[in-house]
């Protein structure tokens, strides 16, 4: 994996970049639409590449773990063959679902422990073993197992939480350097940063992840619960220590106001259930602040559902049409939404890598943060 | 609306022809996808046209009369607008869902009078007013309200609904010369056939349905429950009656096999949400047979979900790859197998076509009624 950072803003610490992988070009900054299960869900693979444009996505290795399992991914040749995406993927470690969804869960030095929330088998994840796993899936991006520390959490909490995910990460990377690339492309595993809300932790993790000098490094634990002035704060830390020549990603954030500001920050990548789960639910996010299609108001309205939208859907669909089929829960309705938000935020990102090479960044950011977040009535 | 016999098969009652339409040419013989909400479940109107191929859809006056409701249809312009399907649109009069959904109903010389199953609301289907209403949506092609019997139904009670359904035949056809196309396209409509398994009853129907020369003639309340040789013997005294040179269209029928037989016994157009019910259940048509995709015995099979199949989704997604989606619960699952299962539905009248203008309908269809309906464990 190659990274280049081709242009900085001058007045913020944003900046345009390009990831080579084996399998494709990633102009960063970039959105990761989040396929789960092997599928962005309610969206076809031909959608994803030609009408959302997205370059890279994102998969979930506990649930792929589970569903369809290593067998069936080994023998399929690995994820992208099994779903018939040819572009770049990333996993998650599997970590945070096992804090999230599964039962029994128990951590120790060895690794996470837990039971499945399908049907209660057992496993254990361990900072070597998540590693074979993404391996296995075909990740070209891979991340080390590490503890999401929940928000709120108390100050020793985080401190001995910090020590278990560092210990992890020195296992994983030793792990990763004696283990080969599967189905003969390049896999790179990105480090986590964690520390919670305190600064100290933060820097101590982004020093000790920046020692690494890994291909990119990732930056976990935040959008969790606490005060978005605090994710920024801790983003703009842990920012500063982390590498410049090498690719930041996000994880797990956020709303269009977030991923700007993350990118005013230094910030290249971004992955959220966001826009497809809050479009699933009749949220729309547009150029002029945020729609929610169920209302009343739109029940006549029969203009295009975004003038000047992203997607074919904006222009083939009106809002009083996808209001009736919200209304109707007919299943087209998730479909058209999730299109809409995630061609949306690839808008974005796009939009903002021209801000920032034509200078008009920081500008731009300020009157869009304000405006993407405003509720249309 | 212009019907035109083309070609006549030599051994079997099989024909093929055209409608022109004011929104378009439907070649016949014909399958129309179940569009029930202004919207064929989980298919994007571009995939109905491009993907799935189909010449005109079908909308349930029942379920649009109260969802949207024809406020929002009449401000729209109609269906077509506010879908965005510019194809034409064949409606059914809402009876039918009348029986199969509403509370508290009631027939009466006067008409349909039900609760809405949705909220309660009080409402009378009239055979004038689901003429009215089916203006309002747009139809190119309206269904007189009738009554469809009950599978089995006792002679008595056949005889006395039929004498229902001829009655307000005469006021149904009255009002639809004494009301306007909207629109500014021809909307024509088609009395039904009802008459139970008697073999009278349907002489009886068919000929009082006949005498009313309209542009074409529907055939109701056939595959209720009835063995499929009284479908079939119903279908042909039927058809020996009902004009050569309309179109003939039997409602809500059916599996790939009753759809030829059908054809060879002279009907032109066909519906039903078996594709798509089906599909959304894991039941897949095949020009080989019947694929439940949710068998074990899938799990690693890689090919495509139909080699040579009739769709993009065909040769994009292996069959384990479906499998998986429908095990995880996945929306794409319903998607593909939707947009398969409608595409090998309209293949199949197409290629019907085909046979019947090369002369080589008969062999073949005794051949694939065979073959479609066989499951492949």
């Amino acid at each position: 994996m190659i990274f280049k950072v081709e242009k900085k803003d001058t007045k913020s610490n944003a900046r345009t970049g390009e990831i080579r992988t084996d399998r494709g070009l990633i102009k960063t900054p970039i959105f990761m639409p989040v396929g789960t299960l092997g599928s962005v869900k309610g969206v076809h693979q031909t959608e994803l590449e030609h009408d959302i444009k997205a370059q890279i996505i994102l998969g979930n290795t506990y649930h792929l773990y589970l569903r369809p399992g290593l067998d069936v991914l080994k023998q399929a040749g690995g994820l992208h063959k099994f779903m018939n995406w040819n572009k770049p993927i990333l996993t998650d470690s599997g970590g945070f679902q096992v804090f999230s969804l599964s039962e029994n869960r128990k951590l120790s030095e060895k690794g996470a422990a837990f039971s499945s929330h399908i049907d209660g088998s057992k496993h254990l994840f361990t900072p070597e073993n998540v590693i074979d796993t993404q391996r296995i899936i075909g990740s070209d991006i891979m991340m080390v197992l590490d503890e999401c520390t929940p928000y709120p959490c108390d100050f020793d909490y985080a401190r001995k939480s910090l020590n278990l995910t560092h210990n992890w990460l020195k296992r994983a990377m030793a792990h990763y350097k004696n283990t080969d690339n599967l189905y003969g492309c390049s896999q790179t595993l990105f480090p986590i940063v964690q520390g919670s809300v305190y600064t100290d932790l933060r820097k101590k993790s982004a020093e000790t992840i920046a020692s690494y000098n890994a291909e990119g490094n990732a930056i976990g634990g935040l959008s969790v619960g606490e005060p978005v002035e605090d994710m920024y704060e801790m983003l703009e830390v842990v920012n500063n220590i982390l590498p410049e020549d090498k690719p930041r990603y996000l994880m797990g954030v956020g709303t269009p106001a977030n991923i700007l500001e993350g990118i005013a920050l230094g910030t290249d990548m971004f992955d959220c259930v966001m826009p497809s789960r809050n479009g699933r639910n009749g949220m729309l996010f547009t150029k002029e602040g945020i729609i929610n299609i169920k209302n009343q108001r739109w029940k006549t309205d029969f203009s295009a559902i975004e003038e000047n939208g992203a997607s074919f859907v904006d222009r083939q669909y009106s809002k009083a049409y996808l209001r009736h089929l919200f209304v109707a829960n007919e299943r087209l309705a998730a479909q058209i939404a999730s299109i809409h938000n995630l061609a949306f935020y690839l808008w974005l990102v796009k939009e903002a890598r021209n801000k920032i090479e034509t200078g008009e960044f920081s500008s731009w950011k300020n009157i869009m943060v304000k405006k993407l977040m405003e509720r249309i009535k």
